[in-house]
Formats: structure tokens, sequence, C-alpha cells
């Protein structure tokens, strides 16, 4: 996988940096065990590769030779299956933070071997300088060039990277040249210090420029560059199915009835933030299907589907920390670059998923779930309350922060053993409090101003028919009871369909 | 109560608004049936009284007569005895949010008699104007002067009060000549549009004035002004006891190791937020007695104990929505007026406890509790689960965008029948990715840069002696299963402990 041969230092306009080359395993080499490293990368894009297969490679000989060699992993959000797989299977990882969406690490994080802290990703970057979380070692950046004044141009991700090079007392710097290289001039690279120097950030619209294209780095932190040529290696996303598209008809209807209302903006809307996957795409195709033109977007990640809504116009702007596209994606990217370049923008994590910005431009945020309980509570992270998913992730930030919060779900799982609406939920990561309408194929729930029990009847009716007797049966019984109050639970019940799951395979009784 | 035979209008400037002077029977008969009425009042302070006690007379005419009559309320916060207490008691009130501490309007909430809705006090006013509440028919807004120009001066809150005047299709004032005409100029009123027409606010350190002293109204929608006199009813606060004294003291213990650790600036901290009651003035003397010195607070209610820190200079300025004094405390600062005016500022509660300004500012977000879980999940407002305690106010405005968030609680309540750390919270208002520190009188539990197994040895220890035992079997035993995962919990037993409270009367076991 890693290719040594790579000599093109074309890209390097700061002669400098030439004196720093060095080889991936050079570079795995410098980082000793119990190291605290930040890696760039945010769903899948813009990760280093070579460096992270070279430090798994190094811990499998030295567990081989029965010597200890783990690291701590900071990245921005998810990487891929080169760093956090590769690492995981090699058992290299003491620690993890924030976000991850690979099956061995969640494997690691599930069993114990590699200790998790789920944080919202606004927020990682300026804890990890405030030093909450002790002093890191090592950043290992990629980046697709060097500018002349010493700047680095970064990849497909801006994530945390500036606060990772400012923070860092080493920095690797992976010169990905296989990355397009007119990627120069896609980012938008403002960095907060920490308080009490914080100014107002200045974004108004999605499409406000307010940094420098490119991040700083101190020179003399610089301890390796390793040429590297590689692509991101992406999931790929299976073709929309039908409880999805049904899922994306009700998001629609719901922003429609909210536009007849009067609630919102005609025909622009306000900017929308929607995750990642089937769903959030099923809804980008509703917009589209609808007829919308001239939207924008301030959420986290472009993806191919984002591209297609831009050319086609339904989306005219597109705020993010990452362009997570396909090869073929990146095809297209690079044939029609100068007409991205007027429509999209890539940030750090601190300003994409800020709560500043999210609340002053009134985004409608639509993340997906894990469950739901009867009164609006959601689990977006740990299965069953125990196991970890892949953590919250930025859906914390734009949930509490958005002008209207949507969780959208499929209302069953495992093939109906598991039901998206339980009583009682069984984790729970975003409260009452900042669920504004919940979205199944069966409909929306639309919460806002209603109490507790009004929620229940309207959760109730977007369960799956299945499991509506049952949710209604425990909810009657929770209010029959003497001194049931503000939010009617039998404490003994609560948590039984979970319970039931996992002793018989299924929510549903016998 | 209620005085018809005030006729004081020296502080109405404008004499517009003399045609409108109507008693408060007269306003309360303008209001039917099914009106919604959007009040002033935070944590007791500057809350209209004349015209809500006229209103229960009215709804208990009503009722004597066999005739339907409740309103829905709009407040800032908790109102007071003569608001929330005597509409409770009358039976008046439909529908409130989003806040009471009022233990008859608590009864109507709990049992189900009056419908409630918990929002977070920052975002109220934004989702009123948003329409999500629909129509507000008046505010009733206490007042202690107005202007040539027209201009409202509010007396000791701000609270919604200009989202109120600015939503309500009809307008009432309560004119209260009790309230100190000194209260001028202490006022700092910034409203924010709708997006998509929102700007940074330009608020960069507490003292930052960034609004006008007045606020703004159409006279064209004034239907009445009514003369009152009448001081705020507030709660006395007990002397500091021991807990109380404990966990302020070991607040500041973990201020100055932080400190000591470079993560606060040296001296001055960075800006303090603290709730109210016995715990929170135990942290504020124990910073006192620790020679703190010219410290800032950006908070929402400044009570007693302030004014006697500012004095001291523990204190050199506070920023809050609400003067919430004791008529002694009313005294000294009518005495000391220009002194305090140099040192407090209030501001409307979307700006007191904005997400951007407390997150810019790196607020320091001291909160209480009503209990913890042993992966630190925080329950702030339902009591065993179900019912509704106060709400949860600013908290979750504070604690997610607070650069430290620490909960304090003492570690038992009922005389030790219920431990304040817990299996597993019977409700949640702030998840595991939002509380850092929990202070009990045992102690500090820093959660910051832990997984959740790691937390619960740092949240057992902090537990009442009397319950660490059974908390440490619950987890070794939920660690011991298979398949334990991230987050290890017994879900058949993880609500026991408030199950057996409810049955027994204790969460201690036989």
């Amino acid at each position: 996988m890693i290719d040594n041969t790579i000599s093109d230092t074309s890209r390097i306009k700061d002669a400098r940096f030439l004196t720093k080359l060095i080889k991936a395993d050079e570079a795995a080499a410098l980082i000793s065990h119990g190291s605290t490293v930040g890696f760039s990368g945010f769903v899948g894009a813009g990760s280093p590769l070579y460096v992270p297969l070279a430090i798994a490679n190094k811990a499998q000989n030295m567990h081989e030779q029965g010597k200890e060699y783990q690291i701590n992993v900071f990245s921005g959000a998810s990487t891929d299956v080169d760093l956090d797989g590769a690492l995981a299977k090699a058992e290299a990882v003491a620690f993890r933070t924030p976000f991850n969406t690979d099956p061995n690490m969640r494997a690691a994080i599930n069993s114990g071997a590699t200790r998790y802290v789920d944080v919202h990703l606004s927020s990682l970057a300026w804890q990890v300088e405030a030093g909450y979380f002790g002093n890191m070692d090592f950043a290992v950046i990629e980046i697709s060039g060097i500018t002349e004044n010493g700047e680095l141009i970064p990849t497909t991700s801006v994530g945390n990277n500036q606060s990772w090079l400012n923070y860092a007392d080493k920095i690797i710097l992976e010169l990905n040249i296989h990355q397009p290289k007119e990627l120069d001039g896609f980012h938008d690279v403002y960095h907060q210090p920490l308080p009490p120097h914080r100014e107002p950030i200045p974004i108004k619209t999605p499409r406000d420029r307010v940094g420098s294209p490119y991040m700083k780095v101190d020179f003399n932190k610089v301890v390796g560059v390793v040429l590297s040529s590689t692509e991101d290696r992406l999931n790929k996303f299976t073709p929309l199915d039908e409880i999805s598209i049904a899922i994306g008809d009700n998001v629609v209807k719901f922003l429609e009835n909210e536009v007849e209302a009067g609630r919102l903006p005609k025909g622009k809307l306000l900017p929308l933030q929607s995750g990642i996957g089937n769903v959030a795409n099923a809804v980008l195709a509703g917009l589209t299907k609808a007829g919308y033109k001239g939207l924008e977007c301030y959420s986290e990640v472009i993806q191919d589907g984002m591209l297609e809504l831009i050319k086609h116009g339904t989306v005219d702007f597109a705020s993010a920390s990452a362009l997570s596209l396909s090869p073929s994606a990146v095809e297209e990217f690079r044939k029609n670059v100068d007409f991205y370049k007027e429509h999209i923008v890539l940030r750090p994590q601190e300003i994409s998923n800020s709560p500043e910005a999210i609340r002053r431009l009134g985004v409608i945020a639509m993340n997906g779930m894990l469950e739901a309980d009867i009164y609006g509570n959601v689990n977006s992270t740990n299965v069953m309350g125990t196991n970890m998913m892949n953590g919250i992730g930025g859906s914390g930030d734009f949930a509490r922060n958005g002008y209207l919060s949507l969780f959208l779900t499929p209302s069953m799982a495992k093939g109906g053993a598991i039901s998206a609406i339980v009583p009682f939920v069984s984790h729970l990561d975003h409260t009452e409090h900042d669920s504004m309408v919940i979205v199944t194929e069966y409909g929306f729930a639309d919460l806002r101003g209603l109490s507790p029990k009004e929620r229940a009847k309207k959760m109730i009716a977007i369960a799956h028919p299945d499991f509506r007797d049952m949710l209604q049966d425990y909810f009657d019984r929770a209010c029959e009871q003497p001194k049931a109050g503000h939010t009617p639970h039998l404490l003994d019940e609560a948590l039984s369909w979970h319970s039931r799951f996992k002793k018989t395979g299924t929510m549903k009784k016998d």
C-alpha cells in the first residue's frame, strides 16, 4: 500500500520543507509508545494514510516482539479503513476521540481495549487547546501542497487541522500528490483563540469567507514531510430504498407546511444541515423533486449527491468541513473545479459546527438517530444503552442551535426486531429540550410547543404499526398510576424493551 | 393587595400614554378565556403583580359562575407568588412555559391541570417570535417609567420583555412606582431579529453595552397602563449550611487546581455563571475567602450576596438578566446606586444566556442538579423521572457552551433516602458530552477526557459513603456481563433505585 518511490516535490514551493523529506516508516519511528497524535481526517476525507499504516506496521512488529506499543488517536471525525481500521487491527490505539465509523475500531471501543471519549465535533479542538486532554505529541496532517510562504494547503477536509498544528509539539506532514491540486482556494481557515481573547465569528451567510485559504505552521516544529499518493477510501452509498424515500418526502412535506404557515421564508428556506447516508441523501433528493432552487447548506460534509444538486441548481452554495467524494465524483470535481469553487467552501469543524454560526444563520438541522422515546428524547450513540455505534458527531451542535431541529429514522431496525420509538431511551444524547421534529416513514411528529403527554401521542403515531399498541399500552398505564406526574413512566418497565431484545433477540412480546 | 388609588403619573414622560391609564381589573377584563399572555418576570424579579392578581380574581369569579376561564402563561423565568401562585390557585392557567418555582403551579403541572413545556431560557423568545407557540394575544410588562420618546424603562429584570412587546398583539404596561427610578440606565436591551437577518452579537466582555437602555414599544398596540406600587416578592435564602460550604470549598479547590495547571488565567479566572440558592452562594463565599478580587460574572441573576461581593471588590462586574434583591438589599442598592451602575448590567435573557456569548467569553458555568449517574449524565428537572421540579432554566445554555461546566449537589437528599449519584438517571437534561465536573461535599469528579468506565470510578468516589458500595456493586456487575460494551448497564436494574424509593421511601436496600 505504501509507495516509497514517490519523488514528485513540485508542490513544495518553500524549499525549507525539502530538507524534511522522510519516508512513512521513518515518521512512524519517531512516534513512540504512549504518544498522543492528532490526525487530520473528517468522514473519511483528508486523512493521512501512509503514516498511519506505517504506525500500524510498527505496532504489529513490536507486539510480535512482545513489546508494548499503543498511541492515543485524535482526529477531526471518522477517518477510514487505513487509519482507524489499520490501527485498530494492529491493537495500536489506547485512546480514541471524537468519532469513529470503522468496525474494527468500534469493536476495540466496545471491548474496552480502546478507551473512547465522545465529544461534540465543535468542541474537541478548543478543549484540546485548553489542555483538557493533556499534551499532544504529534500532529499528522495530510496536505495537498506547501506555498512559497510556508503555508499549508489542506486536502479534502479542514477538520481540526489548524488546532492540531498549533497545539502539537511536533508535526509530520503527509503531502498527498494524488489529491487534486485544484483544491487550492476551496478552504477558509479561521481559527479562534482561547477565551478571553475570542472575537465574534464574522460569518453572516454560509458563503462568507472570513479566514485564510491556507493553514499556518511553525516550521521549527516540522519533523518530517512524507510524500504519498492515495485516494480517500470512502464507503459507497447504496441506492435510495423505499423507506428512505418516504422519510425524505415526509421531511419535505414538513418543510412545505412551515413555508405555508409563514414560519420559513418562501423559496429559499434557511441554510440546511444534513447528516450523511441514505436518509440524508433522500431528503436532498426530495427537495430537488419538489422543485427547490438556490438553497444554501451550512453543514459538515459534502458528498457526491451534493455536487449533482449544485450542478442542477437545487443548491447554490454549500459550506462544510469535508468534501467526501467517490473516485468518479472526484473526476467530475476536477473537470469543473472553477465552477465548484464558486459554490463550495471548506471550514474548520469548530466553525462548520459553531453554535454561534448555526444559531445566527438559522440552520435547519437534520440528523439521524438510533432511537427516540415517546417524549422525544433521542439516543444517537449507544445501541441498547451500552454499545457505542459511531459517536455523537456534530448532531448536538446542530440540534441544539438549529432554527429547526429534525431527527430522522426508519421506524424499525433488524428486520422488525427493534422499534426506533421506545418507552424510554436506553441512552440519551439529545434531550426533549432540543428535538423539535421526529420523522419516520410513517410521518412527522412535530413536538414544538407540546407538553410531554401531548408529545407521546404524536410519537406513537409515527412508530411502526407493529409497536404502536405496545407503546400506547405503556403510556396509558404510566398515566394511570397515582402521582403519574409531568412525564409519566413505569420505572420497572421503562427499559424492558431493550432488556427483552438482549434476552430474546426482539423487542416484541411472545 | 391591589391599590386602586395610586395616581402618581410623574414617571410617564410621554403624554400619549396618560390616555391609556386603566385599573388592574379593567386590564383583566380585556383578557378573555384562552388568551396567550407574555408576562415580564425573571426569578421573581420584575413581574407585574396587579394585573395577574386581577386575572386570578376574574378567573375565580367566572369559575364560581360555572364559566370557563384559563389563559396560557409565558414569562422570562420563574415569577412569584402573586403571579404563578395566584393564577395557579385560581386554576387559571391552561399552559405554562418556560420555568416555574411556585409550589402551586408545580402541583398544577404535575397533576396535568396545566400543560407545561420546558424550554432553554435562551431559546423561548426567538421560538415564540418564529411562531412555534402560535399567536400571543397580550404582553403584560412591568416598567419603572416611560421616556419622553415613548420608550420603556424596565424594572428589575429584562427577560423576554422586548420580544413579548414585539410579538404580542396588544400590550398592557404595569408601571410600578415602588421600583427604584434609579434603575434607569442599568439595562442594555439588544434584540436579535430572526434569521436570515441576524448579526454577530458584539459582546466581547461581560461589561460591554451593545443595545439601548430602553425597550421599544408600538404605542398603537398599548391597550392599557396600570399604575401599581409593590415590591418584588422574593424567597429569602437560608444561611449557609455545612454541606453547602463544603461544596463551595470543593469548587474553589477545583478552580485553583485549574489555575495551577495553567488551564485558567491566574487571578481573574474567566467570567462566572452561578445558579441561585445556597450552594451557589457558598461558591461565591468560597471565592471571597480564597482572596479573589476583580472577578467578572456573566450570569442570569444578581442576588443580595452579589452586591456584597461587588462592594468588597471580589466581583468587579456582573452581567445578568435580573436583579433579584430582598427589601433590605434594595435599600443598599438605592443608597449606592451610582456605584452599582458602574458594576452591573441587565440584559435580555436571549443575550444573558446566549450560546454565542457564553462560548466566546469562556464562561465558567456552575449549576445545581437533582441527580447524576455514574457516567456523568445529569437530571435537573424531573424528580424520580416523572415529577417536574422547576424546569431546565438556563442550565443547558451555560453547561453546553461553558469553558468549564460544573454541576453541584449535596450527595444526598430527603435525610439520606435519596442518593444524588445513581446508576442511571431517571430523566436526562445534560448529557455526558456536556458535564465536565460534578461536585459534592465529598469532592469533585473531573470527568474531562475520561471514558465512561473511568468516569464511573470518579463519580462513585464523590457519592455519599452510604451509597458507594451499592454503586460499585452495580458498576462491577454491569462490567462483568458478556458484551458489557462501552457504557455498561444492567438494564433490569438501571432504574431500580428510583423504583425502590417510590415503593419504600428510600433508595437504600433493606
